[in-house]
């Protein structure tokens, strides 16, 4: 098989190639944007992405998307998407495992200066 | 709750809510993006889209997308994007579900003249 094969991306075997929680990792991309997974547990920080919207998909556990216009519940197979400008806030009580896309370069927290690197894997 | 307060959107849900082979219902917008889901069986044309990648997520069945650098095979949880430009069929010898993203008016065919109308569900 040439190295150029095209291959399917497991969201699965990527998810259990790590264990830390809110570090997005680069899995594929699509026009201009990481397609990212990460773990998270617990409280991330109140946040917007002024220049993009952010797409959130749940492929395992709960997670709860607090915005400045309410709450979103999401469970497994349900999707949001963050409309760019909007304070929003990730919290998840037990351990969740998300499907992310952002445009290459979006700091994960809108910030460059605490933004995490997006290793891909 | 005011009818614009943000929801979650149920892949499942949304994909309950119609029967059809090859007809992607658009379920949200993400930067310029349609976020759609389908539901597809059989053999679809060969195509390419000159102007854009094409992002597949299998959410349930199985779809080969025969590429013309070679197969795909996609199971639940499995993702590949068709780099722009590049000829492709998508196949599933049994009904499959899945996540399409696409810029919002592309033609599910490349071609407009044989593309099937995208409605909002």
């Amino acid at each position: 098989m040439a190295t150029d094969a095209p291959t399917a991306i497991n969201l699965a075997e990527k998810l259990a190639s790590f264990a830390e929680h809110w570090s997005p990792k680069i899995v594929g991309t699509f026009n201009g944007h990481d397609i990212m997974v990460v773990k998270v547990k617990g409280e991330f920080v109140w946040h917007s992405h002024p220049d993009t919207d952010d797409f959130f998909l749940v492929l395992d556990g709960r997670l709860t998307i607090q915005t400045e216009h309410g709450d979103v519940e999401l469970g497994p197979g349900e999707l949001f998407v963050v409309p760019q400008g909007v304070q929003h806030r990730p919290v998840a009580a037990e351990e969740a495992h998300i499907l992310l896309i952002e445009p290459h370069g979006t700091p994960n927290t809108g910030d460059p200066a605490t933004a995490v690197a997006k290793p891909r894997i």
